[in-house]
């Protein structure tokens, strides 16, 4: 496989919990061009298990890109008009400073002795890369789910930097049923015996058995019960009648073993924890101990917040307090809720009403912005 | 500890998966005092991971009964009033036939040389039991959950033996999502490196780590997230501030390490895959090969049907699919969604509406039974 691109970051980033990390890699790909005016730089978020290769083939799966269906060439997010930008985040498995780095200092993997991360310590870490690259104005601003998170914190943090923003399908907090199924998934890795205390890549093992139960169990938080049932129901995998057996005798069990089995050959345990947990303290009015709207109070983004009716996992509601957070100042504002089965995943996947949004509201702002 | 109380049963019982099974232990508990007329009967059926302590308190944990708030003297459930039966369903681990008892064959735990059991058979064997106690008619059969569908099996299979019957937040027919959530538990449970295929018993090991994160698992399914906001929030668990680290610094993370912890202390993990398996494989419309109205086309009994607002496990729908199909026939029924937030569970709690509710109906049938 190829070396992923990445880029030193020298400056000091000084983490949430206290910790300093420098001298630190951030993986990134880019798509298009930059424009003269450096003008046209979409900045894309990726999500928990997601990573910096946006469109086309991946180099580590040979899948297409995850968000491949909206970037690209012709595509809504138009490589051909828009200079695309997605990093790894820290903490991340894909080249970015993370748990299964070397550690210079000790010639190991960091393991859990890398530094708790957090959405705001993945921002300003992604910040810095943009200064590496010359870049200090962001057109666009945009993604899903934690992804999401980092568009909020990109408004919070820099609103100068930022014309438009687009989180979606995401939350300003994580709620007590997030971090429950969050820790569930840490405990399912903890308790595998190759994860070693975390120390599985000097063991070299892999707990492949907890991380899959963390993936199946974040996998159902991601679809919504009418879109399993659509897709699945009690249909039996190659099968004409149950087993009496404990086989994966219906398609739902079969799909969800894959899910696990599939997700370990792409990501880090380790990461795994480390990313959760970011999440799970993401809790913006805490952070800055202000109301949400205060924390906005600054920025002069257009934002358009896009939620899901059937994702469970950040419900609509939550989208709406951003909305009235960024209302109660003035913001440019704009809120939809797209009609959907397909759960918490359908900014991922192909949503006519939502992609035709997506469309939309990006054609608007780049006429506003001139590209 | 005292043994549990137990019935052989002699008669032979062939399983749906073709097995016949016989000479096999039924353990139960009774409450209050059988009439002379024996019509005071009322059948409390147990959930996943419950068992026939219903009320007082439970040789094994010490702690109350499972419904000890509904059934006693004096309460909604009178023990001075009726006479309370429940057993330990077929596949448990309460002292009933289940994959922990001695095979006699081999004097080795049955592990997974057991037999594969389903929600039908459980009710089967638990009809020998009233045979052998000389009980012919049920004044009533109830309970929520797994408890639920027995009682849906009791009507659909007996319906000349049951006078009452109140299904609690239940399905006819278990879901993709339903399926989903037990996967993980089982995946959980296999996972781990204690439960030696099966044969932990012989190993004198436990799969607790396993055990544990498949009850977790369950358990967040069993509340709503409204109530674990309220309950939890993002509430930290004796500390002033989150310390970036895998502490459970959330009360929910404590909340849900102390279930999984608990659990393993009272419960088999092998009875938790055959029983969640039973519940998979649920769907009485392929079992009978009929439309519920046909399987319920016999039936004489009153059916009083309840499900809670924000169960979002066997959610009201369903509730409302057996109650047309009851209706379909001109069976007596009633059907009560219950306004509460707290989820699934809500059956098990001090919910006003569900209670009193709960003694209104029984009042009734009392008196249309004349006891």
């Amino acid at each position: 496989m190829a070396e992923h691109n990445k880029i030193r970051i020298t400056k000091p980033l000084k983490l949430d919990s206290g910790v300093e990390i420098r001298d630190f890699d951030i993986a990134y790909q880019t798509y298009g061009k930059l424009n003269a005016a450096k003008s046209n730089v979409v900045f894309v978020c990726h999500a928990l298990t997601g990573d910096q290769y946006v469109a086309g083939t991946h180099p580590v799966t040979g899948k297409p890109g995850w968000w491949d269906a909206v970037v690209g060439a012709g595509k809504i997010i138009d490589t051909n008009r828009y200079y695309v930008i997605c990093a790894n985040v820290i903490g991340g498995c894909m080249g970015s400073l993370g748990p299964k780095e070397i550690h210079e200092a000790t010639g190991k993997p960091y393991a859990l002795t890398f530094p708790i991360i957090t959405i705001s310590d993945m921002v300003r870490a992604h910040s810095l890369l943009l200064d590496e690259l010359g870049i200090s104005d962001i057109f666009c601003v945009i993604g899903g789910s934690m992804g999401g998170m980092q568009v909020l914190e990109w408004v919070a943090k820099f609103p100068q930097r930022i014309f438009a923003a687009i989180p979606i399908a995401t939350t300003c907090r994580h709620s007590a049923q997030n971090i429950a199924f969050h820790e569930i998934g840490r405990q399912a890795i903890m308790a595998d015996p190759n994860w070693e205390g975390g120390n599985y890549q000097l063991e070299e093992k892999t707990p492949t058995k907890g991380l899959s139960v963390a993936r199946m169990t974040a996998h159902v938080t991601y679809m919504s019960e009418e879109s399993l049932e659509k897709k699945f129901g009690r249909n039996l995998q190659n099968r004409e009648a149950v087993t009496y057996g404990f086989d994966a005798d219906f398609q739902i069990e079969s799909y969800l073993r894959h899910q696990g089995i599939s997700f370990v050959d792409r990501f880090d345990a380790n990461s795994y924890l480390y990313i959760t947990r970011a999440m799970d303290y993401f809790d913006m009015e805490r952070e800055y101990g202000q109301h949400l709207s205060e924390i906005f109070a600054s920025t002069t983004a257009r934002v358009c917040i896009i939620s899901f009716t059937s994702d469970w996992l950040y419900p609509t509601v939550e989208s709406k307090y951003i909305t009235r957070a960024l209302n109660a100042v003035g913001a440019d504002v704009s809120f939809l809720e797209i009609k959907t089965d397909k759960g918490h995943d359908a900014f991922l996947l192909d949503v006519p009403e939502f992609t035709n949004t997506l469309k939309g509201y990006i054609e608007n702002i780049a006429k506003e912005r001139g590209i």
